[in-house]
């Protein structure tokens, strides 16, 4: 596969050895949850276990299956040590634990010098292709549409609880292998807790809540937050929801090939600050979507990588306030060749229901 | 909290560093997806980031909670540094990557001494105590009650996508957080994969189909699998069945206090030797079910590691040959003083539809 030899063509190494799940399946196109690739010049091999006998043989066609009976890290660790001469090994210190890397220098002896490769992998799955692309709006569009579908069930009475099982219901029956991550209904005080996960609690009159959702399709992620009011809102609520929306605009405006995620970042904290929420702003503006729901790059204040055409960015705002409650606008967007194009196509209009 | 206390002074140690977030819900109560959790001898303290402000003070009344506003690892690290004197921490080698152990040892400074703590939370977490025992035995009601409801939609023409959604639909409704796992639906050749994914495929006429599920339900996790048949089942395939149910009784059947995990591996594989199906059984027997649904023991066939009143566990004989499919069948168990008892509560007799 190509993406396996481009990986290896930027490294100065006789090895790569990748443990990162989404790194292996984007390299080789295996999705069980054990496994380990090393990448050699001329040949690659999927480490893995004996649960995936069948599947890693029907989902990898450019590396070689060696099913490793006696732990992935020890067959790993043989391998390297059976080449001959000295081995460079690159690998990614933060997706090995200490207890794997001090195995793996064991089995592979002292001819094998490890090497950090960075977050090579990663840098090369934050610019999507054109057929990632086009499976990620079909994602966004997908969790849109089980939005929209489910509006009417958002009302006084219902719970946290059943709501997100209707959305995760939902995104299956449109296709999806599930939720990218644990579906968020957090309704009144508990909207103010940015990552709350549903609970029991009944949806109030007068409440705000913060839905977040997002669908796996094809192993592509979306992720879209919408926030409601129901009843009529207050003046201090409208307000607040303007901040948002305006700031989450701002942002998206200030997206574009060569811009710092953090210019980002700044561009919606700005506009909250005209309306004195920066300070209830308590995370990034966004941050990339893939095979994972987070990504590289991250939209934080400080950030300086600089965002390429091809990326596939979540914009999202938001602004807990306690006592009244939280506030989250987030959609999907793709950085063009000039600018930006939403992925997710729900409006973005305060809804009272 | 008293297990903090019981986790810290088992060790001899100035400090403790839990990263892995099921040991640190299990030791303070915190369930948001980012923390370090530090115990010294008079005071914990739980580092979380500003998404978690608001939960971690809800959640978490025994330990002190520290925003980190530039990282877990860099606040974690500086704590470390400030103390006085030598400090020896313990920690758990395989739970920290390589990358943020370096950079624990960069700003911890050179008063460090790290020491490896080994599994020490998870050795505590695998005894259950009643309350905990309580709620698993009610997750495991849930799962069971879940599946038999759903066992008329099982049929030709059904996807297994589809059931894989209402089942999930379900968990949730009978008021489980969600699944335990991602719910495995595979039916024909595809149920020969012990750990397929749901695809959009369609139930077939006379093929075998495994439904593997499980829900949380306050925290705790269940976990169960049954395989049917659809159609008359023909002799090969009511052997291979009668082969793994009797498995998995012989595997009950060793299960109590004093008793190694291997043990109990050994008496399910030896049943399917009778069968000529133990080279068709590809994994272990089963493994401890908690916080996680894999725990502390496994029951694989070289474990010593000896059974303890209050462990609870999984017993999963399966066996999957290429061209017929696969059966497996998964109960959840509690250790009794003198044996074993059942947990799960859904028949384990060859269901025919």
């Amino acid at each position: 596969m190509d993406r396996l030899r481009v990986s290896f063509s930027a490294l100065r190494a006789d090895a790569h050895l990748v443990s990162h799940l989404p790194n292996i399946q984007y390299l080789c196109g295996f999705t069980g949850s054990a496994a380990i690739l090393l990448i050699e010049p001329h040949r690659s091999t999927l480490f893995t276990d004996s649960r995936y006998t069948f599947q890693a043989k029907e989902e990898v066609a450019d590396a070689g299956v060696q099913i490793a009976k006696k732990g992935l890290v020890r067959a790993v660790g043989l391998a390297l040590r059976r080449r001959r001469g000295r081995t460079r090994v690159v690998y990614a210190p933060g997706q090995v634990s200490v207890a794997q890397k001090e195995a793996l220098v064991r089995q592979a002896g002292r001819k094998v010098r490890w090497i950090d490769g960075g977050s090579m992998v990663e840098k090369l799955r934050a610019v999507k292709d054109s057929q990632e692309l086009a499976t990620m709006r079909e994602a966004a569009q997908l969790i849109s549409a089980v939005f929209q579908a489910l509006t009417p069930r958002i009302k006084v009475g219902a719970s946290e609880l059943e709501l997100a099982a209707e959305i995760d219901y939902a995104i299956k029956l449109k296709g999806a292998a599930g939720p990218s991550f644990e579906t968020i209904v957090a309704s009144g005080e508990r909207s103010a807790w940015a990552h709350a996960r549903p609970s029991p609690k009944l949806l109030g009159k007068n409440e705000l809540v913060v839905l977040d959702q997002g669908a796996i399709l094809r192993g592509y992620c979306s992720d879209m937050t919408r926030t409601v009011f129901l009843g009529r809102a207050p003046e201090n609520v409208r307000k607040m929801y303007q901040g948002v929306l305006e700031a989450q605009a701002a942002a998206k405006a200030a997206i574009r090939p060569g811009v710092t995620a953090g210019a980002v970042d700044r561009a919606a904290r700005r506009v909250l600050r005209g309306y004195s929420l920066d300070r209830q702003f308590t995370h990034s503006t966004g941050h990339g979507l893939g095979l994972e729901v987070h990504e590289m790059p991250r939209l934080g204040q400080r950030e300086k990588t600089v965002l390429e055409e091809g990326m596939v960015l979540t914009v999202e705002p938001g602004v807990y306030v306690e006592g009244v409650g939280g506030i989250r606008i987030e959609d999907d967007v793709f950085v063009t060749a000039s600018g930006v194009e939403d992925l997710t196509t729900a409006p973005r209009e305060l809804l009272e229901l």
